[in-house]
């Protein structure tokens, strides 16, 4: 009573090198369980006579034309893991128009296309999963649909960008400079050759996107985030805050508020005392507060090859017992947006403050303001609440470097004088 | 093309009352994302006229008797809110063999009586769900069976009791003793009048025994297990091992080691630097390690009406979505258990210890005995490996508390002399 179902693949890099290998060696223990084979008829590549990592299974064909993988009328399952936006998103369109099912963990494509690539899929009656593309070893979204199905999430949080995570840790932990710990991480495999959109805040935030669909049912765009990368932090602010009992970390973060949603992808202080401070490397972790279930906290590998083949391959499984059954096409609607979308920069917070200012000068500010300041060690502050005029005022002075603080937002509009103007000719 | 679901549940306290509201609530949401109406044909209680917090849909109706339930042709799947062992085993066994889907959160019973129902699920073909009995708020057994279905799973270490991790959290943080947390744990609700269950280690156990039927497809018993509780465990230890950057926790663990799977229920020293650590109060965390994905955390809250309702709820649009499509009966079986079962105490390893002995006779243990000791603050001290007749030896003199450090085990032998018989005399 084994169904085999016809799999085509587009990429054989790593991530899909590590889904032909766990094919293989799962392949006993899927049947067994499953009652799925999984045939892997063809294979498109870029190269046809570039080296392989991995040995393909008798009978596989490699092709380097993607058309032969998804217009093939045997296939009912396509796996892409080849990347890139425009030949991946029509080789995709294409696959879901001839019927087949797709499983991507091409995080950039789902992040700018994938409400197209969805509701394509449910005019086809077809299955689009992609668990990989967002934080590979943490089943994020396959938990958003099953278990806050009837719940209702009121804030994402996330740690899900793997290098920055690595970079900021390594900074904390061992006093290398955000140029040494980056490099560090690029050694260790870490980190990209170019890792621009790792430190500049884009992945985060494409990921941010793809979870805020799941979990609001509301699309973002980059535009609207406006992320705000790693690249200034410097590590003797993430000591400094250490020392105060704050963990530097890249958050993405969205939360509503009313029929708001309020987004930010930037460096931002995580007290001690959150399991969220403790998620470093290249750990991810995703916090999600509702209303049922109240706090919950996942964490797990960001990436690395072998737990985003596995997610892949779960996706694989699942897609593959919906054709067994032939259950497949999307049965969870989400919700379309009808939230407005803000920035959490736009809400008066409190923040970290380091500055090379003498204390005097900051007591002045505060005192004239009226924001209370707490020194925390030499050139380092916590605020009280302080309104994005103050804080643009303050910033102005290029002497102070402000970093949010988590869950510090007042959601009620709060009368905060602006800096007197002399004070800021003072400086 | 919505599908109507004709339900009965047994039991209509915390849980129940939450279900009821929450399956009214949802209903629309349920039926628009999921195509879905639950029709609440009958609920069977104890007292027919007892008061109730919550009020039933308009044409449910109320029964003394639970087989008027069960062996309802009208009813497609029976929720099981009442507890109890006995009666709540004969009422799923009887639903079952009328061929209806059970969701149960009845954690007792699944941990001593799991395998003959499951089995009897698989013979008739019907669904057993049963994510509510091991932390509430926390979607582990789905996680374990969809995004573990091809890893190899190492070890799993939770933190699964709240009024347990209440207590200790309560103790390291306000000083209060055990006997003042727990009574402050009663008044806020998060322990019950007779919290023997929970304190002692038997209610982890349970999920403990739950879990690694998931994780490592064998089956624990209580006796195996041997729980030890936090009944013994002091305010100033908790508190010296958290100014030495330890947080004492009740953590139930299994791992597999070779072909055998150690198991442990007990109160031990968690490292700062986890993210377990942080998990307070009725937090619930299970960390689990495998091959594939490697080191994951899933955090949530473990038990709470909501949360617990929440659970229930999904399960029932998991079973319904099963009844709807035709595919209900299990489709993942999990290996039979073929793991030799130890405990983690006959292995050497580390721990910290607390004490009212001089530093001098300390430092004559150690020794003598060959394990080093590194002085932590006044009375307590972190070990390097001691043997199980070390560790007993120490216990002897009644003047030592030795805490296990979590994943300090020395999986190799290691040779260490007994303590010497006259230093035990000396005392």
């Amino acid at each position: 009573m084994t169904t085999t179902i016809e799999v085509g693949m587009l990429g054989l890099g790593t991530v899909g090198s590590g889904v032909v290998e766990r094919l293989s060696r799962a392949a006993v223990k899927i049947e067994q369980t499953q009652g799925l084979r999984f045939h892997l008829a063809t294979v498109a590549v870029n190269h046809l006579n570039a080296p392989r990592t991995v040995s393909l299974p008798l009978g596989t064909q490699l092709t380097d034309s993607i058309d032969a993988v998804v217009t093939d009328p045997q296939i009912q399952l396509v796996i892409e893991v080849m990347g890139t936006l425009t030949t991946a998103k029509r080789a995709i369109t294409t696959a879901l128009k001839h019927g087949k099912s797709v499983v991507t963990a091409n995080k950039d494509l789902i992040a700018t296309a994938g409400e197209t690539l969805v509701r394509l899929a449910q005019r086809e009656g077809c299955d689009l999963f992609y668990e990989a593309s967002v934080a590979g070893g943490i089943p994020i979204l396959r938990t958003l649909t099953d278990s806050y199905a009837t719940d209702t999430v009121q804030s994402v949080a996330g740690i899900i960008n793997g290098t920055a995570n690595y970079v900021l840790s390594a900074m904390t932990r061992t006093g290398q400079t955000y140029e040494q710990a980056l490099r560090a991480a690029q050694r260790a495999g870490y980190a990209e050759a170019d890792p621009t959109n790792d430190v500049g805040g884009l992945d985060a935030t494409y990921k941010l996107i793809i979870l805020s669909r799941f979990a609001f049912g509301q699309s973002l765009t980059v535009e609207q985030v406006r992320p705000v990368g790693i690249t200034a932090v410097t590590t003797s602010q993430c000591q400094l805050a250490a020392t105060s009992g704050w963990q530097l970390k890249l958050l993405a973060q969205a939360q509503r508020h009313g029929n708001q949603l309020y987004c930010r992808v930037a460096p931002v202080a995580v007290g001690d005392g959150r399991a969220l401070s403790r998620v470093n490397g290249v750990q991810n972790g995703v916090a999600i507060s509702s209303q049922a279930i109240g706090e919950s906290l996942y964490t797990g590998p960001g990436a690395g090859s072998t737990a985003t083949a596995n997610s892949v391959l779960n996706d694989v499984i699942a897609a593959g017992q919906r054709l067994r059954l032939g259950t497949r096409g999307p049965a969870f609607n989400r919700n379309a947006g009808q939230l407005g979308v803000k920035r959490f920069d736009q809400l008066p917070q409190a923040y970290l403050l380091f500055t090379t200012l003498p204390s005097a000068v900051m007591a002045d500010y505060a005192n004239e303001a009226h924001f209370s300041l707490k020194p925390l060690s030499r050139g380092s502050y916590q605020t009280s609440t302080l309104s994005p005029v103050q804080l643009a005022q303050l910033q102005a002075t290029r002497a102070i470097t402000a970093i949010p603080i988590a869950d510090s937002v007042a959601w009620e509009p709060v009368s905060v004088a602006p800096l007197p103007i002399r004070t800021n000719i003072a400086i």
